[in-house]
């Protein structure tokens, strides 16, 4: 699984926001999952941000390319899947509402990737105005007609509970933290302030193991599915429909789509190394 | 006193960055005090952010205008000074350093006006991230040979002392609040987090009360003396010398002046309304 995240983890630079991946191996229960991050250092930093999205759609683009690429060779068994699954959008919080960046990058994304808005940094907000600020940004975000990723509805009565209380809770709030605490002869993952620790894992600080739960257990699937079965046939159908319609290599063909397509970027990809079972580690988060 | 802040208090527009002032008369033991306060809401909120310092540049300009146009009038006892005497820059709390932005518009500035940089939302960093993020950011402000408010240098030993307890915290990092809480049978002011209170006039948490001391107790006279010794007779002397170099009128100077002068914005005024003693507040504080 590859994620886009529009966090800035590194230190900025006058550049336009380049992608920079890592991968991570998740271990659970003799399952593993292989997931890869994208990052978008210095997304957003520059005096002028126009076009500053333009690498991170070359970066979806070309991993639907090589799909492409692959799923037209004789021998389709060995089959890599590093297409974007998800994008992680992390808004700042400012308190106020979204800013003509958010709306634009969203905007030039949403309709080739599964976004999900997140509250970056929420420990600088109280509760009473992260309500207030997540109220504002569905609002925004309603009146701009982003589509963010739709979670799914089913016939089963538990899922939707579930699916209802993460809806209710959009966008999710989120603290980071790379740093243990012993809180109350607890081990904790948290931020440790003079008036206090934010633990990132306890529900009443942020929405973290919400994010974490719907990312690699819940609804890992569906965020594939939807990956494979919308935004990759759009993207296969117009590129097709180029080829076809022009009669033109498919090199040329791609420098025309890239010029007249209007969606965005954002990334999510899910590599799945089969374990020595032979099972789909999906099946068991 | 005028002061110029870069936070943005209201929500986001698509428009650049205008100047919004609001007054607040404070008074303390007899002695008030009229603070001005320029507020720049949707500073950098855009995509592209090229010129958006230039209706804070606008501003102390006038400011500067107005003041020379009374100066020149017969009766100069009634003189109102609305010059900005300081800017607070506010820098997002990223712990990376200084964005592009930031060290345009503190460059842009600094011929200007007094330059005092600060750290936003600081409740957002634990006090090692905040320490290192300080070091860079000092760091980098000197790379960049940005000119901010030089605290004045004394032979009085105590008022030393207390300016280099100032400069080692450079830049401040505040914390803002409306609310007032009860902590420990205390009503401070504050922010109130499910991990605890973070107080705005602790100097454990933030460094907010240096600044308030700083600002309205002691260096208000030196950021008055260096905006009117500096930064005006520096906009004065550039002023006369186009009229009389180019012997035009000074609505027509002041045209070319603006396009000339790659100076910059923030601000920060001091208005004396004399109280009834007709002593010198500033003295008392």
């Amino acid at each position: 699984m590859t994620v886009v995240s529009s966090a800035n983890f590194r230190s900025f630079t006058d550049e336009s926001a380049e992608v920079e991946q890592s991968k991570v191996l998740i271990k659970e229960g003799g399952v593993q999952l292989l997931l890869t991050i994208v990052d978008t250092p210095g997304f957003g930093d520059a005096v002028d941000n126009s076009n500053c999205w333009q690498p991170i759609i070359d970066h979806i683009d070309s991993k639907f390319e090589d799909y492409l690429n692959s799923e037209s060779r004789v021998n389709r068994r060995q089959m890599p899947d590093s297409r974007i699954h998800c994008c992680l959008y992390f808004i700042a919080p400012s308190g106020h509402g979204l800013k003509p960046l958010d709306i634009e990058f969203m905007k030039r994304l949403h309709e080739k990737v599964n976004v999900i808005p997140l509250i970056a940094k929420a420990d600088t907000l109280t509760p009473e105005e992260c309500q207030q600020f997540k109220k504002q940004i569905m609002r925004e975000i309603q009146e701009h007609k982003i589509k963010i990723y739709e979670f799914p509805e089913t016939d089963d009565e538990e899922e939707n509970r579930l699916v209802k209380k993460i809806k209710d809770k959009l966008p999710l709030a989120v603290v980071g933290s790379n740093t243990i605490i012993e809180v109350n002869s607890k081990r904790v993952r948290g931020r440790q302030y003079p008036w206090g620790v934010a633990e990132v894992e306890n529900s009443d600080h942020c929405d973290f193991t919400i994010l974490r739960d719907m990312l690699i257990r819940t609804h890992m699937q569906d965020l594939k599915d939807v990956t494979n079965n919308v935004h990759y046939e759009n993207y296969r159908s117009r590129k097709l429909a180029a080829v076809t319609y022009n009669g033109v290599d498919n090199n040329k063909a791609k420098g025309q789509l890239s010029t007249n397509m209007d969606t965005v970027e954002g990334i999510f990809s899910w590599n799945w190394p089969v374990g020595e079972s032979g099972v789909n580690p999906a099946a068991s988060f």
